[in-house]
């Protein structure tokens, strides 16, 4: 296998074939079986982007395993979500990831430098939120994107929302991040111009009902550009905001 | 019992009985059982309210059967909610009611003048929640309130509802009345420093779930100072909003 | 900016700016952004009410630094809700707090003299609602109320509730505290004259949802003058309360 | 077969088989199966009560086929509930039924004079809970039960209630009827003393989420002694109370 | 007060007033109130019947406190239920109460005689749905009624069940407890002639949503005569099949 | 095309090509693209399976388009579901389909001869339960089964279906059609040996939820061999059932 | 007013101030009451974006209302959603609409030339979706985007959707519209490398809860880049997708 | 007892009663009552099947004491699924049973040799998702059938789930396993020709709602041949797959 691979990277290098005919014929390759996981490979080494592991539900020996299959081809950039500080501990042994304890986020490799076409604002409604919004802020920097960060800006007051009016106006695009009422989403939505991603948080407590009621505040907003992503869902934001900060013309 | 309740309101004309004491002693009163619906008498005489039919589930006999019973006890104000186009022509022919098609609320006997503290002020996210605003209002109006409607404000225009901030501000109680994502109440709690009652309409469609989403919205709001009424409930909105309208020193 | 600030509390002190000028000001004033919170400032030093934290969520060191904060900036009456026992220890160490254990809540400064319209009286339906609505006692007491406590006068021994009809009839206003069928909101409403503000609590077991079923039961009430608030939301609750109990006259 | 069941009559008549050990035997018997329906026969018969035919979702000449069965099999009177009216007038056509528009219930042979313990009280909470209270009181009358009906006493307007104090200590079972919040079971089951079967109705609009809110209440009921049958199962309801107001010394 | 109950006991001894005059007049004498908790006195003392304190949500301090009142007004017989085991063994050392692990229920007293119609069936799906039928169990015991278990009788093994068919047929009340899918009221309906309780339990996992299968599916029994109750709740079942057993002519 | 298909079908008469081969290859073939949709080819052609078109949400003129494209492809045998009565008749005049008006099912072509394993077995709770068990009927049918129908042997009559235990426990695989309470899976599961196939139906009123109670009810059966279909589907249950009736040995 | 916006245009086009600068300012601008809705002037009509006007709730006379209303300010292209026929036909005799009866959409004015960055892919899952898949084709055509059509191109039969790869793997945005299990969003992540807005739609029948089955699934899709809207809104995808299409730089 | 059994087994054995007479008179055997729990005896023990525990919400030595009575009644081969660790400990003290930690199933006995029709094919949407398909792994292979794993095949990289193309396309029965959005079901619905039983798996966070979402996606699945059973019922699964895999023809 590893020939053909390297066969259709030369391809790509010398220009006989496009980045997308790669990607394409990628994604049909083959991936590494290591027994509880299927891990793709080569998909993100051309573009430079990480692979994401999805901490949640594995063992730390799982999720060391799988960073193993990662490196072993070729992978240097890594992102694991939701690792709990004990497995964090533990991975650190063997890989030298930085943590983040706020949003249970590691990284290994270092940071891109941001190239995308603005700045993707992340703002949340309160205190509670941060973790969230870390977790999109950090997966939209390991994808390349410059990342402002509005905490503590919901609707009940909203001249610290309105005193950041021109970082609003002027995103590329804006993660939303916010449980309880989730307001926050609609009244940025009315106030930019650009994708709002809207996530909704388990922040709250009686008919919050978990971020239920963010999540329907979120998805019946009058706003229009608005979307949702499943509640506390900060990578699944913060990587949809950094795909379409990085839209380009395809032929 | 006629004469009882005339030496009682003579005692609290002659003032050797206060207006409480006599509420107290009207309130375990008999009423007029007329057979489907037992009609409270003599409450509302005193003080000028009208009394109210909720109309809907009734027959306009029915409901006709309750006007005759609460006239004959002496009240002269009625106010009907949830009345059906075709109910309230026939009621017209009976009774002389003005009819608010939009509200589907019938009004017999003058409006009185208004006597509240201050105003109420009656908000809507957007043109489809008026009919149930109106219901409020119209309900305000009745019992004595000044009523100013700012309709289509919601939060995903921002500036509509900033450019009535002064409104907002100087209002003695607010009704805030929203479907969809129901974000208004909180935008509006966090700007006035008076009561705010929240309506959730069932506006919307899908995710809204017939006004679910906007009821949770509203009842999750950090703005201090917001309650809850159920859902398209503007009567009780309204009726609230001027009993807060009317708060008197109680000794 | 402190220089404004003191002109404008000059100009309200000498007749030259009315107080509701001054407060719609201030609502637009900056605020002290601490990073992971933005901290309202002068908002509620001029008219004596306390500043709020909402504890969840909030480690002790962010809770002591938004206190700071407020000191910082003129505030002598703090209140912390929902402040587990642990951090209440720690904050105790810093800032001299009365910390009750039942409703979780924390006072810094001195409560201040009861100034308002008439009595709150709070009610609950068992003994297992008295943490939320001892919330809501406190909350109500800080912001100037006397409160009256009826508790366990649950529907199912109806002659508990009817022996406290007086108070009942004579209240300002009445927060109704129950967990599980949520009943006594609409007794207490169909008693009472005044506004009922109705607090569903999450006390009960299967078929209760965590609340759910006392929330929908207040929320359908038939009785006039009741809204609702957040399952367990005492705070929201005896602010509402003193707030309504404060009313005053607007030109 | 015939002459089985005969033989079994008479058993029971003279006494060599007690009315139990009959039962037992009859409810194993075969029953006419007449295509669309598996129609029970017998076991009605020695006791008196009528059979049951429930409307909703029968064609009807699927009615008329049980009912011609169950007469074919000695039975006499038949209950039949939600039928529509344009079904009724069909039915009426062939067999000499009475039928209560309101309830939807028809009736086919006489009423039986009551003879239960003490009296039924079926109570409801407002006018539109009349119908469903009328399928009870239909029901539990021909099994031979004395009804005193209650209707519209709320517990909104508690005096109402109140002044039935002497009906409900003496009832021998309540059902009690209602929508929206349901309250009334638990009101009622704190005054009596005896088992009160709570029939929720589907009656209200927005959080009643047709009568989920009124049975969540009257499941959490804090009274002693109150169960719950379906949202508007007035025959549930009627039929249980009769089954309880016969309840007999079983050796 | 004291003097009056005498006098009222006495005059129920002596037959000048009856025991429903009685019970009516006690209904509405005062409660002795210890702060937490307004503790009904008088009531169960002339008829035998125990008091019952519910256990959950309160400090055993304050069970404690209750079972003190409550003893100091006369009453002998106390039922405790959903008290943890740490809080049984201090309250085991104030009062000798008797404990059962298993349905966490305590007992004050002897256990009455049974006294009522017939015998109580109480039954359960699977092995996991004792505690909840032995909570119903002891409350019915203590309520002076013989209690027929058949435990482990679910509908999956039909056999299991109609092996009992006798025990069922001649139960003058019976208690069908099962979590899961909850079919075993609607058979136990279909089999038996006399009132079934049906008391869905939490017992199950996925889709049972806690009890909710089993409600709904209890709720729509098509079977006739049955009621539910909360889940999980063995006591109002208990109790209530308590009540029906002695069910006596009200004249 | 053509050529390639004839080729293949050649291929697997001559045995050169087992079925399971041929089928592979056909999977991926091309379909017929008629813009509104893209029906399937060839795929059922082999096996003499019908194809299948669901009626619901297609106008007429889209059912026989696609009808015209599954003959034009060779299919003689189609099943149509959901199919209205008007839309029927319209269908008729072009294609010469029987309609069964309860089941709103057509078929066009003849029925096969049953060749499967042995019969299914469809039973239904109540005769409102037919409509959705018709329809599983003719889908087993014109899919090569022997089906016998058991109609109306809810468990609140147990006797009904006991009497028919030898269908039962010699059925190859049984369809449990039931709305309300959903109790018939559970039972039938208790008594049979083969898969028991649930359609839980959305017959019922109240807290029947349109299905959700049946639904839960079968998915939280507790006897083994049950799986369940969604509400209504007697076309998913009559299928799988088919397929099931048809298993053979594959090397 | 006028004078000043005309300044403002001629500063934009004159390139004193930027475009964005401009919008800034315009959103601050004044809207044009009509009494039942305030609407928004001027933003669209630099940037050449039609209005939009959602039809569902509003009179004809009210949407032929707010049309004059824009066409006054200078909009020239106007974009009706959820028009229901009857009123479209009303309205194109005032204003020379285009009406699509499926998606109940209607346009005023020219379509623009597509200006995106590359092609949007509408694909949806069967034939019942295409009205929600139009609804989004139309608005993102309007808003100058070039749309692909894939429909009825559901997971159950993959060859469908494999058979246009490319188009999915050359889309710049994808919008996946799907009923029932809405997997199709998820597939189609997984195969794309653009960001997918996933439109669950209300088609499907039983445990679809009216799209709540397909929004859920859609919400938890594992897929990277899947963004979700309200159920049904065709318009609120198709609009965003526009937006994305249309990224451009930011300095 | 015995004798009747040994009679009855001889029977079969020389062939005077076929295996179906056999098990239908077992069916009515009577069971061993031990108290807590009622054992089935004898049905497994002339078909070589296990007997199986559900060992949660049993106490280790409720199990063991199952054990023991099945064992005394001839069976050699015990299946116990959801076993803690711990339990499995001290259980594996009495009785030899190997354990698997990751699905918590402890078996006794040997495993059979498969003998079924074909393949059972168990497949996983994710890593997370192996626990419940090792449950119905072990349960398809103690009832005699060869099971092949694939495992983290999930629909968002649909190459890892195509290349397994020919297990799908040759599989007897199919256990789909998934979380989150549950698609899995209906890809590989749609690529097999045989009988696919989905497994909802309480896998995911936020909107996944413990595995609703899962749960109502499989239900509404568009392919043919899918069953659903309970969350995380992988025995169910189990079980239900080998007894279509071991179908044979019943004359």
């Amino acid at each position: 296998m590893k020939t053909e691979i390297k066969t259709l990277l030369e391809s790509v290098k010398d220009g006989t074939m496009s980045v997308d005919d790669a990607l394409l014929r990628l994604k049909a390759e083959p991936y590494e079986d290591i027994g509880f996981a299927k891990v793709d490979m080569h998909r993100n080494v051309i573009q430079g982007n990480p692979e994401v592991i999805y901490g949640a539900g594995k063992t730390t020996s799982q999720i060391i395993g799988i960073m193993d299959a990662m490196i072993r081809n070729g992978q240097s950039r890594i992102l694991i979500t939701r690792l709990d500080k004990a497995s964090a501990e533990e991975v650190a042994k063997v890989h030298p990831i930085k943590y983040d304890e706020l949003s249970r986020v590691a990284v290994l490799g270092e940071m891109p430098e941001p190239n995308g076409i603005g700045k993707v604002v992340i703002a949340t409604g309160g205190t509670s939120d941060i973790p969230v919004a870390e977790e999109a802020a950090i997966t939209a920097e390991i994808h390349g994107n410059e990342v402002i960060r509005l905490y503590d800006v919901g609707v009940a007051g909203l001249h610290r929302l309105l005193s950041h009016k021109e970082e609003i106006m002027n995103a590329s695009v804006i993660v939303a991040v916010a449980g309880m009422e989730g307001a926050l989403a609609s009244v940025i939505g009315g106030l930019a111009d650009c994708p709002v991603i809207a996530v909704p948080t388990s922040v709250g407590y009686g008919a919050s009902f978990n971020g239920l009621s963010a999540l329907l505040s979120m998805l019946n907003s009058c706003a229009s550009g608005v979307s949702v992503v499943n509640i506390d869902n900060g990578f699944g934001a913060g990587y949809l905001a950094g795909m379409i900060n990085h839209m380009e013309v395809k032929k």
